[in-house]
């Protein structure tokens, strides 16, 4: 089911040329009928994009009005001439929605080391910002306008009673490759009518991310323009929120954040299997994180669930070379509730039966556990097929 | 041309019927005439296999005669009884050749997590002890005994004159998947009839491995079993090598080592391409091999020269997550030899001309240079190719 929009907010998306394909929108605005707060989290690529360098310079804020959104180009790598481009993008949008220039903000996706067609993204700013509305339409056609090579639109919806208002808290993203854990990695939007304060918003938003759009992998690289915006306009009526209401507001936002994260490998490119990697027993919170993703990008251990193939040494050895020290006689390993390994020997088990049970279903459960504490740390990645490597060997030419 | 057999070695290769085609070696043994030096380096796995913990405990030492190689099991992930069936291996090849036990090292490489079959590896003992050779066909199937899904055995070798003797280096290996560089990635024998002192050929191995076997990749997934050993007996009559003698020698199984690394990624599963990445201008050497490692290691990166295209954004934003501090505005990239990208900014190149030179070519040349310093680093990776994960989506089942 559609989410609806939450209040003060409209959306469109259009297509305005940047893609080949007519029938895909390529170009999205987001806007708010009052200033809003916006905090991001971006890429922690060194490497990092004009859209994202100019968003890090406006956020915290409370004065968000609009956000511009183009797929098909990611405007990284571009230079002095990108940020120009990625500054005008954003001026374009204001003007043509008519608030001020520096209460914009821009998001580029797309292939790397292009410049911006910038005719075509003013066409598009232009027809986009005349179509702005709050309907389930113009929720999808928004979210729609930041795909890539993500084969369904992402959304995620939650509503909520604070304050004794009645609050929505609405997302969507974008990704299905060059997803590799580290802040966020990707792009997502997440829009609600309740009232935030910058600092506020940004340490929720920065502590639910590092367990949701951090604990992804497709396939480990970690793209230039990962970006996740929140953005809280308060039309629900709310005062800020603190105490109480700011958790039931996280609880949701956690939830609203997970589903969209788990979305991203599901629609992984070529991706047959939604693997998720439970880590438990670690002496830390950084040593589970460190072993599951090290799991989670391992192209033996994703080509193998590919495979309905239950090589649980590749798993096992994996964590082995994850960089965290542990007691390998005290590893267990489950596969689907299946104990294949037990105190750090193989077990005898039906291989078939795992075999089948990997094959007949879209989701993996991988279950590792250690003996050296209490930290716990859940991952999503995705297999690896043959699919992929034929999608990634010949994306820009 | 397949090198020599130093001198005081002989070999021989068998089939005992760990791998079903009858075709293919699985077990090895090499023998030296008289006490050798024998210093390996090992994986930093922390699951490693038992055959690496046994060897591990045994070397450095002067007093080796025999090791014995099987293919088709690993002898990793098999707890006390793996420790007890790798030792039992090493009695059973020490009493076939009529040494101690003790002086006697074993290496096991093929599916983890499966029990030696002991039986069918004490037939192969003893039928390979008994068809010990110094002559090309010997040292041929010595190398083939201990490939797993390799398509060809790999072998190199060089004849020096030390303190006026004529030296021999040959060295074989194996290896086409799960090699991740941190140490030694893969099985490899290095035999020389020079004589070295313990200490002297740990010291040098160790920083060879450094250049050579830990500076490959085929999918970053670092084995249980990796080994190198270097084994010299000092057959030709020199005195240990020290001082210019010593690097001379250190010179010549640089380049062995050199051969057989490579040879290892451009027998990389499913490869169409052998990579070579050339790291120059950073701040030091461990930032260089870092980048290096990253790019090597990117998914999209390596479709990306299976698909023979130039996306060098691909190969920017790799090193920008690397973790090592850097000015993107003072980055250039060439691609075999063409300059794609400089100062940060996208130059205008012939792309078609550049897909060519990648499609009709198996080695690409990818340059990176920064501005930070003068520290270089070079590694060897593959492409990644659908037929890869073919291979590795039904590999024990």
């Amino acid at each position: 089911m559609t989410p609806s929009v939450p209040q003060g907010f409209k959306l469109s998306g259009t297509h305005c040329g940047i893609k080949r394909n007519p029938g895909k929108p390529d170009l999205s605005i987001i806007m708010s009928d009052r200033p809003a707060t916006a905090v991001g989290v971006f890429t922690q690529n060194l490497v990092h994009a004009a859209p994202v360098a100019l968003d890090r310079q406006r956020t915290p804020t409370d004065r968000f009005r609009v956000l511009v959104i183009n797929s098909g180009n990611a405007n990284a790598c571009t230079g002095d001439r990108g940020l120009a481009d990625a500054r005008q993008m954003a001026t374009l949008a204001a003007a043509a929605c008519g608030v001020e220039a520096s209460h914009a903000l821009v998001m580029s996706t797309g292939v790397i080391g292009e410049f911006l067609p910038l005719e075509k993204i003013e066409a598009g700013i232009r027809a986009a910002s005349k179509q702005l509305g709050n309907s389930e339409e113009s929720l999808v056609l928004g979210a729609r306008g930041m795909l890539t090579t993500d084969t369904v639109h992402k959304l995620s919806g939650r509503t909520i009673l604070v304050d004794g208002r009645s609050v929505q808290i609405t997302g969507m993203a974008k990704g299905a490759a060059m997803i590799g854990p580290r802040m966020a990695t990707m792009l997502s939007v997440i829009m609600t009518d309740a009232a935030l304060e910058p600092a506020t918003a940004k340490t929720l938003l920065t502590s639910i991310a590092d367990e949701t759009f951090n604990c992804i992998s497709v396939d480990g690289h970690m793209s230039t323009n990962d970006t996740v915006l929140l953005l809280a306009n308060g039309a629900a009526g709310t005062a800020p929120l603190t105490g109480e209401s700011l958790a039931t507001f996280g609880q949701a936002l956690l939830e609203v954040c997970t589903e969209l994260a788990k979305a991203i490998p599901n629609d992984g490119e070529g991706c047959t299997h939604l693997v998720t990697i439970d880590i438990l027993g670690c002496a830390d919170k950084a040593a589970a994180r460190r072993i599951a993703k090290t799991v989670a990008e391992s192209p033996l251990v994703k080509t193998a669930i590919a495979g309905a193939d239950p090589n649980w040494g590749r798993i096992v050895s994996a964590a082995g070379y994850s960089g965290v020290a542990f007691d390998p006689g005290k590893v267990d390993l489950d596969v689907n509730g299946v104990r294949l390994y037990q105190q750090g020997s193989p077990l005898a088990f039906d291989k078939p039966a795992v075999a089948e049970s990997i094959r007949s279903q879209r989701d993996t459960h991988v279950r590792l556990m250690f003996g050296e504490g209490e930290a716990t740390a859940r991952f999503w990645t995705t297999d690896l097929t043959p699919e992929y490597v034929r999608l990634n060997a010949d994306y820009t030419t």
